[in-house]
């Protein structure tokens, strides 16, 4: 049998998030590899198992040793927090797997409800149409680009999740964000922001663009904007579907 | 206590992606409203429950029936395929609420993995990084926005699933689509045809935009269409992340 590694999303953090078939697999493999915070998360499922520790910024270290844990043998799972397909660590295993060494693993990911869905949900039903997924951080794409793509979203009247919003040293691309979305969405544009979502310490709150509250954002919390079609009514930010301007009641 | 109504987003299909939390909103539940296709999907969660059911475009009527049964007593989840609050029924239920009469009623959403997330598994990691969501169908959006979005979505060298890819009388759009992403990502851009993910009859495509495989687009089909940074190769379609160049092994 060739040699597998599961890359596996365990969603916001919550063990009822947490799929079946991500639980499952979790049980079922011998070694386990991801950040240490995502691990205490998924503790009771990985008891007496192989850990691959690893901090941030040590992602290519860790899944080379996954790789090398599954060639010597073990059913390894590298676990993301969220879905490991979106900002985690999905893509770079099959990045790896292009080396010689580990052309013969295969990779299969397991989904999980990434945090534009689990935050998306806690605020309302902010993402209910069209929307696009954005990361601040310019570790891996460079700023230009980022700035280009929040101009161009906002100028879609697309609603947007805006994922790593700040770091210890880093804000002003979230000032732009806002800034953009001010231009052409308008002052009362709506937001929210979700931190630490279904996890101890839940925060949410909601705004509009000239009230941002830049000093309550953190290093996990996830910034929602709207568009022109979202409303926020008792305590709830959404998304306007028109379908009652489409079909009416009944039809 | 006030009126519940649940939303709840039941992932592709299988009850194995299907949360923890959604499967006890739904034994706990005493009615669920749901296009029949998805109530068959989760039929052993919910035997012996009242129904509350409805066709295609009669999501209107669904939901308010939902609402009523909600104020009459009963325990409501409504349910989407995928994230109730991506093209799900959580925005039309916080809509509704609007009007006098449920203006009490909470509505609770119940994240799922929605078919961006589910088929970007089956094809590796598209959506690794930046990405938009956009559906083309022009039933809730108009034709002239869709095309706007998708041009500026192009241009920006953002991947994108493309929701409801096509119906019986439409696929105008989705050509546009494809003649867009090859106009500024070039000819040789990968996609992927997801189909009926995690469900019998699933079937996985790759391909560049020149050989868009028009034919094969089903409406229980996802497209993932890839950006720059896209590639294919030992059968996984995945997105690079630029760790390697960044931080190189070991750092």
């Amino acid at each position: 049998m060739a040699a597998k590694v599961y890359a596996v999303g365990i969603g916001p953090g919550s063990l009822d998030l947490l799929t079946p078939q991500a639980e499952k697999v979790l049980r079922m493999c011998t070694a386990v590899a991801g950040y240490q915070l995502y691990l205490d998360q998924i503790a009771p499922l990985i008891e007496g198992k192989k850990i691959i520790p690893g901090g941030m910024r040590q992602e290519v270290e860790r899944c080379t040793r996954a790789l090398e844990a599954a060639l010597a043998g073990e059913t390894v799972a590298v676990v993301s927090s969220g879905d490991a397909g979106v900002y985690g660590m999905a893509g770079l295993l099959m990045e790896l797997t292009q080396e010689e060494r580990f052309s013969g693993i295969e990779i299969e990911v397991v989904p999980g409800i990434t945090a534009a869905l689990s935050c998306a949900a806690l605020a309302g039903a902010p993402l209910m149409n069209d929307f696009a997924v954005l990361s601040l951080s310019e570790l891996m794409t460079p700023e230009a680009v980022i700035r280009r793509r929040l101009e161009a979203i906002a100028q879609l009247d697309l609603p947007v999740a805006l994922y790593n919003p700040k770091s210890r040293r880093r804000h002003v691309l979230l000032e732009y964000a806002v800034e953009v979305f001010r231009k052409y969405g308008g002052d009362q544009l709506p937001g929210a922001l979700v931190r630490d979502a279904w996890r101890e310490g839940q925060k949410i709150q909601f705004f509009t663009l000239d009230q941002f509250p830049f000093d309550e954002v953190q290093m996990t919390t996830l910034v929602l904007i709207g568009n022109s079609q979202t409303r926020i009514a008792n305590g709830r930010m959404f998304c306007l579907r028109g379908y009652r301007e489409k079909y009416g009641v009944g039809e």
